[in-house]
């Protein structure tokens, strides 16, 4: 089958950055699928593994990243339950295995759902690893009540970006929030807006900016751009007992002390972890992406796809890096074989 | 009336370090009830701002600190609605205003519940803010529900400290967790073992000693000595998706990071929080020392009292204060007036 992936971290631009190989097309067990993939899609993971996983080494066989897809179900692994061949499914996937930036792909069925009926392929292919983020960040990390967090506001940190999308429609929608997401640009503005954020606001002079509307501390914050830099503000517009959660990293320590007189909370979210450590509830992701299908079928939520390049090549993921790596993408960029 | 205080932070074995002194008797408005106080206990914060708030300078009135009391309601504020005069109550109190080392005190009524009818005056006395500080520990930040949470295990670090002895009766008796307890010496382990703990561990070799009883791995930790000693160990031994609360505080910034892998939770619990910020959800405190009662008054858990000092003197004060200092008591001491 036919593969794309890298033997160095080379820079987007170089010709090597990415390469088509030829490997086996694997064979299902345990609890594996074999997918049949129809599309891709690319999130700011891929571009950091791709910049990081061979820095200092060349390797022998091409890493194939990728943790977005839509796909057919091709074969079945021995105790598999939840599926049947030819069904269309979609899923993030697993990040201590192969991605899905290839013809097909092995993935437990546990983390796997069923793709929205309603939603053209590209518009499935948006969705999961952004929406497992999102809904793990407020449902299970949070622990968001509809009921019991009426009238609760959260603000999310780079609410164009590809979670914080998916995030603002969650929120809103979901858990009954007021929503308050960040955007500068008039077209990553609107696109929040659309989205169904309740304000937006500048994350220059954030704390003026969250006065300015009446709401100059927050119960909850999803960090999704940089946790460090917004870390000593993030202190003063939290409110007490307020929860925030935070994909990104922070290269030094972090000042914890600043968040005890309010008795904060914080959570780190990766999508990965139930994954990574075969937690006891890892078939919560097949949950939560059968859920997020059902509101997309709907039309509760919507999809947050922007662009859509043809064609499984070297070039389109060159390029679909290249729009990830500017930090200036709306939404989500997808690929379709 | 009479009130014990400092003028400067003294080390306890100085005379000054405590001083009686007569101011008058205050007259309570809004929520506020005036409380003729009965007994009083010593908690870690006591010697801590003893130490550090009058450190560079003499006050020019003495510092009533003290938070933890059973007292008699004498009268009332003109808001108030919860109590009537002449009823047994206690509480832990605000950390903004005048303490509990005093004959009366003002006291906002949303913080106070009413004594445990079937304990002594000094068994009540020994629970308010180790009460509040466990239970909200569990229920408020981690929230705990004995149903969805069975089976899982808590550590408690420090298991025979004030707050760690309540910790483990509510964390077993209310929470249906697995409780393990760390303790060292002899008297300490069998304490904890009193207290309702599943396991005592050595904090000594921490993870060696959980590897032992078989639970390498722990879903929540409650860290009631030392967040920074532990902080790579805490990083080890929780669970994916794990969840850790600190009262205690940390000199340098902490390596967040080392949590992300995992998804962990982490939050600050400080008792002081509703009364500080005058919360949405002040009442809570009201609520959670009736509910503690009633666990107290139905023999469900029992109070922690281990010391009792007789009468309201600057020496049983010191004493107290030199007791808690050591870093050694097991349970609670109370003073009685």
């Amino acid at each position: 089958m036919k593969a794309i992936g890298f033997k160095k971290s080379l820079p987007i631009t170089e010709k090597e950055s990415f390469i088509e190989f030829d490997i086996e097309k694997p064979i299902p067990m345990g609890y594996d699928l074999l997918v049949k993939i129809v599309a891709i899609s690319v999130n700011p993971v891929d571009f950091k593994i791709r910049q990081s996983a061979a820095k200092d080494i060349v390797l022998d066989t091409p890493k194939i990243i990728g943790w977005d897809a839509v796909g057919i179900v091709e074969s079945l692994g021995d105790k598999t339950s939840r599926f049947k061949v030819g069904d269309e499914v979609y899923y993030a996937g697993d990040i201590t295995r192969n991605g899905s930036n290839a013809e097909y792909q092995l993935i437990d069925e546990r983390i796997v759902g069923h793709k929205p009926k309603n939603l053209s392929i590209p518009e499935a292919a948006a969705i999961p690893l952004t929406g497992l983020t999102a809904y793990e960040s407020l449902f299970d990390r949070i622990k968001v009540d509809s009921e019991r967090d009426k009238g609760k506001t959260v603000l999310i940190l780079a609410g164009a970006g590809g979670v914080g999308s998916i995030a603002i429609q969650l929120a809103k929608k979901i858990g009954n929030l007021t929503v308050i997401a960040t955007a500068s640009r008039p077209d990553s503005v609107k696109w929040c807006k659309d989205m169904g954020a309740d304000y937006v606001v500048n994350h220059y002079n954030l704390k003026e900016e969250l006065e300015k509307i009446g709401h100059s501390q927050v119960n909850y914050i999803l960090d999704f751009v940089d946790l460090e830099g917004y870390w000593e503000t993030i202190a003063e517009i939290i409110k007490p007992q307020g929860h925030i959660v935070s994909i990104t990293a922070s290269s030094n320590p972090l000042n914890l002390n600043i968040l005890k007189a309010k008795s904060v909370t914080f959570s780190w979210e990766l999508m990965y972890t139930r994954s990574m450590y075969t937690t006891d509830d890892i078939e919560r992701q097949h949950e939560i992406l059968n859920q997020i299908a059902s509101l997309l079928d709907d039309g509760i939520i919507k999809s947050t796809l922007t662009t859509t390049l043809k064609g499984f090549t070297v070039e389109n993921l060159k390029e679909a890096h290249r729009m990830q790596e500017s930090g200036k993408t709306i939404g989500k960029t997808v690929i379709q074989f």
